[in-house]
Parts: C-alpha cells; sequence; structure tokens
C-alpha cells in the first residue's frame, strides 16, 4: 500500500509518500517553498534517483501539489505507473477547534465542517483546505483523512484552557487555549519514551518545536497537560514571523 | 521629622504618616477604598486611638486625599497640631518610563515630565498625580518626592525587555516591557535577604507581589532581571481586573 502524506503549510507544500509493505518505507519526498512569492523553489527526490532542484513559478498551493504530484508519474522522475496506485492521502491540518479531538476520514461532510475553523488559523487553514480540495480532484474516490495539529491538546485541563476573560466568550465564539503542532509533540513525546526505554505513561516532559513556528508542551503520561500556543499559532515564544507572547495591551496601543 | 506616604491606586487612597525619631514608627494610617463607586469606604488608624471605619461619598482621588488628611488634624482623630508638622511626602508612582531609573524630587519641571507617562498606566497614572497636585496644594512648600513603580526594573537587560515587534516601535514610541510593582519587589528582596540572613548580591530569587494587581520579579544579586508584567501592567498573571497574559491575538478578534 502506498500512502502519501501531505502538509500545506502558510507558504510551502511537503509531502512524502509512504510504503507500508515491510515496513514503512519512504519512496519520494518533495516540496515548494515561497509559494506565491518571487523564487519558489521546489526540491525532489525519489530513491536512488538524482535530488531534483529548480527553481518555477507556482501561484498558489493546489499549482504546487499538482505539480509535484506530476513528478511522481511524469518523465524520468516518475516512480509510479499513476496516481491511482496510492491507496490513501494524510492531511496535516492545523485546526480542528474543539470538534475534532482526534483524526477523521475526509468526506464533504467533514470537509465542509472544516470551514468552521478558518478564521482561528488565518496563515494556515485556507491552504490546508486547498491540499484537500486538490487532492480530491486529481486523486478521485481516494479515502483523504485529516489529522489535526490542534487534537493531541484537546487533553489540556479546563483550568490551562481557559483565559482570564469573560466566560461568555468561551460559551458563545469558543475563545480558549487550542495548541498547535500537536501531531508534532504527539510524535515527539512518544520518540523520547522510546529513546529513553521508558514507559510513556511514567514520563513527564517538556517538548520542544522548533521551526519556523515554535512551541513548548508540557507531557504528563503521554497527555498534553498545557503548550505554549493559545487560541492561534500567535502566542507563545518568538517565532520567524509571529511575535509570540506580548503584553496583550501593546495590540491596542500601537493601533 | 514626620514623613507622609501616600500611594493612590487605580480605586483607592491608602497613607501612612512615619516618625523618623528614634527608629521609624507608624504614627497614623488610613485608606479610603471604591473612591468615586458607591459605598466608598474610609478607614483610619492613630495608634492608641479607636479605629475609625465610617462611608463617605468621596467623588475622586483629590477629595479622598483631603478627607483622609484633615482626620489627621480635625477633630476627635487628630494627632497633629497641623499639616504643616509633616516635613516630606513620598507618593507612589506607577510609571516612570525609561527616564526615571530612581526616585526624584517633584518640583514644577519634574511634575510636568511624569504627563509623559499618561497613556503608558491609564488606571493608574490620573490618581497618582491628583495625589501629587492635592499634596502641593495643602502642603505648600513642604518637599515631595516620586517613587516609581517601574524604576527597580529598569536593570532588566535588553534581551529581556526587547518584543518581537518591529524595533522601530522600540526607537519611536518606547514600546517595551517596563515592569511595575518595583518598589515592592526591591522591599521583598531585600527583607527576604534579612529574614535568610544572607547577602542579597549572592542571592537568586522570585518575589511575588500578590494583590490585585499581581506580578512576579526574578531578581539576581539584588537587581530585578525579568519580571511578569511588560509595557503595561495588563500583563503576566491573571488578576482582579486585569487578564493577565492572553493570545494578544484574541484582542482583535474579539473586538
Amino acid at each position: 500500500m502506498k500512502i502519501l502524506v501531505l502538509n500545506c503549510g502558510s507558504s510551502s507544500v511537503k509531502f512524502k509518500l509512504f510504503k507500508t509493505e515491510g515496513g514503512y518505507a519512504v519512496l519520494a519526498r518533495g516540496e515548494a517553498q515561497r509559494i506565491g512569492m518571487p523564487g519558489t523553489v521546489i526540491r525532489y527526490n525519489a530513491g536512488k534517483k538524482k535530488d531534483i532542484r529548480l527553481e518555477k513559478p507556482l501561484g498558489d498551493h493546489c499549482a504546487a501539489v499538482d505539480f509535484l504530484l506530476s513528478l511522481l508519474v511524469n518523465g524520468t522522475t516518475a516512480i509510479l505507473g499513476g496516481l491511482e496506485e496510492i491507496s490513501g492521502v494524510g492531511h496535516r491540518i492545523v485546526h480542528g477547534g474543539e470538534y475534532f479531538r482526534t483524526s477523521i476520514l475526509l468526506d464533504r461532510q467533514t470537509r465542509a465542517l472544516l470551514e468552521m475553523f478558518g478564521d482561528l488559523a488565518p496563515l494556515h487553514h485556507p491552504p490546508n483546505l486547498a491540499g484537500i480540495d486538490i487532492c480530491t480532484e486529481l486523486l478521485p474516490g481516494i479515502p483523504q483523512a485529516a489529522v489535526f495539529d490542534t487534537a493531541f491538546h484537546q487533553t489540556i485541563p479546563d483550568f490551562a484552557y481557559t483565559y482570564a476573560v469573560p466566560y461568555r466568550y468561551y460559551e458563545e465564539y469558543r475563545i480558549r487555549k487550542y495548541g498547535f503542532h500537536g501531531i508534532s509533540h504527539h510524535y515527539v513525546a512518544s520518540r523520547a519514551a522510546e529513546i529513553l526505554q521508558r514507559d510513556l505513561a511514567s514520563l513527564k516532559m517538556v517538548t520542544c518545536h522548533l521551526g519556523a513556528g515554535c512551541s513548548l508542551c508540557a507531557v504528563g503520561g503521554g497527555k498534553s497537560l498545557d503548550t505554549s500556543m493559545g487560541f492561534t499559532p500567535l502566542a507563545g515564544l518568538v517565532m520567524a514571523t509571529r511575535s509570540g507572547d506580548i503584553d496583550p495591551a501593546l495590540v491596542a496601543f500601537i493601533a
């Protein structure tokens, strides 16, 4: 079985194509960076084939996914006879609100529900949805799953996810700490337990996700107990394009 | 020598009258709470005299200072022949910006400079200035000093006071972490060293100021190295009327 994993970020698309027979292995990987900006760069690698690096204008995330998938099936870079060899697609989705506490299979109904969370992660949610939609077009009938960056943090207790603002903001608008990078923190915690040869359920740790976006997570017994990001991915650590925590009064003062 | 210490807070005035001969001692203390609101309460105590508690409408901080000082010199509560027995007044002032790194004597020039910081602590600065002005009126010619809540934190290093926002906001508007409750954190650190019988210069500690407003301070070698409040007294811990840190994106989202 061949599984495509797709991560449509704010200005990038990354994918890996896995095979599952005889243990997981990566058959191909690729990415497009600086999508919709000058100097879009594509990188592609398929096992023993030569690494590809090229610059090519790609106007949006759909164009980027389309081009990356074409490398899998066309010309000298091809390793598949056709996209129909792919058995399933997994999407990294930034925001599942309080609604999605675990990964889901995508269909017309769940895809529609995802629209709910658009204004909660304005940099990331539109490319997430674009990735789903272009895959639905290019890989018709192939099952797609959404794996949420928020789901792991749904175990954060109410006293940690509740802000000291009027409670009706939570009741009416679901304003609370959500946390992000949950897929990463979940993996890192599990992998740390493996490396330490300890039972994850017995461990307390702080996991670190340090990329262009950065967050920390307090993990106890394998569950997220608190994290540095908040209602949006703006809060917490200083990041490449996000201030992280600042005095909230600064926002109005600067405005 | 008799020294009046005055703390005009957001909705309260508190004072103590100290004598300095033969060691500091409190001759009288008093406060007005809920100024400008229904149910203003005044408390007053002058040593062995009976405690006073009364409710009386006081429209603003000037009226409150005026009334409290009248208790020192009039009627059965009096312990002074006249206000001219007071040799000096110390005011707790919330904001001294980067300009005032230590306490100052107030005169027409320094009083005018204080106006600079009004928009940085909108709840506290106007009552602070009102306290100075009513004392100038009621105690003419008596020296007054301003003791700043920000001054102790002026030793916080640049990497801790600088926000991850465009640097021109600092250059043009002095947007940075200031920190507050410095008078309290400074005192608590010194007092802790006394109680521990250790040299303050050798100690690292976290001091806690927990009232209606709350803050923490990292003190190393007797100097403030970081604190939970920020550009304004809104940031940091959850407080009685302030949210403390929230995701800064919440402000615009709620708006």
